[in-house]
């Protein structure tokens, strides 16, 4: 686990929380307009430690771009803008420039959104930082607090992907689809935005890191527990036969890059969060603890996940 | 001056914002709320090239915040939060992170708002990438396009003092309060509010990397151009003594991080934009071409100043 002066990832972010005072540990801050909320995020990505090295400039151009807004999907908020600083290293000749601008457009518009300005910079690693920006209805806005014990865990789509892609990529198997799942994330606008509408969820955020560490955010936010069924989770096509069922599972709660919404539902309103988009149930909330139970054996679900190495790190 | 396939920084921003489309060239961007508009830009910095080696962590979090709250009075509006990504390099220690953080949050407070969130991650190089967020009444909005020949040329404050004190620093001269302004740079956020408020306003940007390069992207913008009469360039105090008159004013044309206000008034309004905030008249917007007149003679001021070196340049 990473950590700075004993402190991980996570716990450094609640020192810093402190010092900033008043900071939500939301997916996104949002800001009150009167008549609904603003949501804004922002998400630092790097050459070395996000972009894997297959990656063309137009893929690290979409990326960026889809990390910010499924920020904005987390929170059941319409997509209004992204903003994008780009330190380009010395590899982004012309033709880098223009595919990587590109991919920022390209995600922007398949989303219905845009690229509403930026910075140009130059570093020595390539370095890109976007701003995400939404709307929402004051009575929609979803917030990683409201989970309570009885609701269900659930999930869209399917996990484990991204973490089968980076597998399949680094053994050889360049034809697998999960290699275009890593490359080329869709965040879960519109199934975040239906969750939303449809009254029937307590808590969500996304699972960029994968579920074991959603899990540990909800629960400390939440000051409750979870209880995950092993044999529910819906693991990405294709992966239990390439991993084995294991592997895959572990991928699940460990790998980041699904970039699912992982959300909790109050169980009398099931059939509305249904309705809306496809989603599995795949546990529930309990009083404490986070928990795996597999053939009748429950076992502890640790935080383990993609952490980033923080400053001073020893 | 930075090329890259033979483009300047500012000519790969033209190249840019054409393949994103409908992006504007100012400060910020700025997104239609209905009754007001938000106005949001993003700054990227970095540690070799932003940061003289003498700022210590906590002067590092506030240029980090004034940076980018710079581009919010640049349009005229008010302040409505701050996210910070933060991507720390080994340097950074709980304190270097405690330190940084507060000055983040100490210079939001100082211009009355705040930290909203933010982003932590690691880099080789410290990296900061702020996001400011404003409100401006429809009306009251300032751009970079709206100058017109016979406009007055004015700047808030003085000029030449964040180069002069790069050049103290380097010389040797460690009590010059010069530094402090290179160090601890004060956006113009009260004189840009109450200079939209004026109504007398027709362009305006902040002069983030000097004058020269500010009054080359207003002509370019408005397709005019600018007379600069060399006597009345407001210089900062105790420059002339220290450099020089001619290398005084070489600073404030080309020098960064002095964060003044450059705008252009409609003459008849003149009285109303003093009553708004200390400014100085430079000279005036005229058809075409960027001339300084000293003397009775006049030159061509060449759009040189800060200009990161941006991606594969040769």
């Amino acid at each position: 686990m990473a950590e700075c002066g004993g402190k991980s990832e996570r716990e450094l972010i609640l020192r810093i929380m402190e010092i900033l005072g008043g900071v939500e540990n939301d997916d996104c801050a949002s800001l009150d307009l009167g008549d609904r909320y603003l949501v804004v995020s922002t998400d630092m990505l790097h050459r070395e430690s996000d972009f894997p090295d297959i990656m063309n400039p137009w893929q690290m151009g979409w990326m960026s771009v889809a990390v910010n807004l499924s920020d904005v999907a987390a929170m059941g908020a319409e997509p209004a803008g992204v903003l994008v600083a780009a330190g380009l290293s010395a590899e982004a000749d012309l033709y880098f420039i223009d595919e990587l601008f590109s991919g920022f457009s390209d995600c922007a518009s398949y989303y219905g959104t845009r690229i509403l300005g930026g910075d140009l910079d130059s570093h020595q690693e390539l370095t890109i930082t976007g701003c995400s920006l939404g709307f929402v209805e004051k009575d929609l806005i979803l917030r990683r607090r409201g989970a309570r014990p009885g609701d269900l865990l659930c999930t869209t789509g399917t996990l484990g992907g991204a973490g089968g892609g980076l597998w399949a990529w680094k053994e050889g198997y360049s034809d697998s689809e999960l290699i275009t799942r890593l490359l080329e994330p869709e965040p879960r606008m519109a199934e975040g935005r239906a969750l939303a509408k449809s009254g029937a969820v307590t808590a969500m955020m996304d699972n960029s890191d994968g579920l074991a560490l959603s899990l540990s955010d909800l629960a400390g936010v939440n000051r409750a527990g979870f209880l995950v069924r092993e044999e529910t989770i819906p693991l990405a096509a294709g992966l239990v036969e390439m991993v084995g069922r294991e592997k895959a599972v572990e991928m699940a709660l460990s790998a980041g890059g699904d970039f699912e919404l992982i959300f909790t539902v109050d169980p009398e309103k099931l059939a509305r969060a249904e309705a809306a988009c496809d989603l599995t149930v795949i546990g529930e909330v309990v009083q404490e603890g986070i928990w795996m139970e597999a053939q009748g054996m429950r076992n502890q679900i640790l935080p383990r996940g993609f952490e980033h190495r923080i400053g001073g790190c020893r």
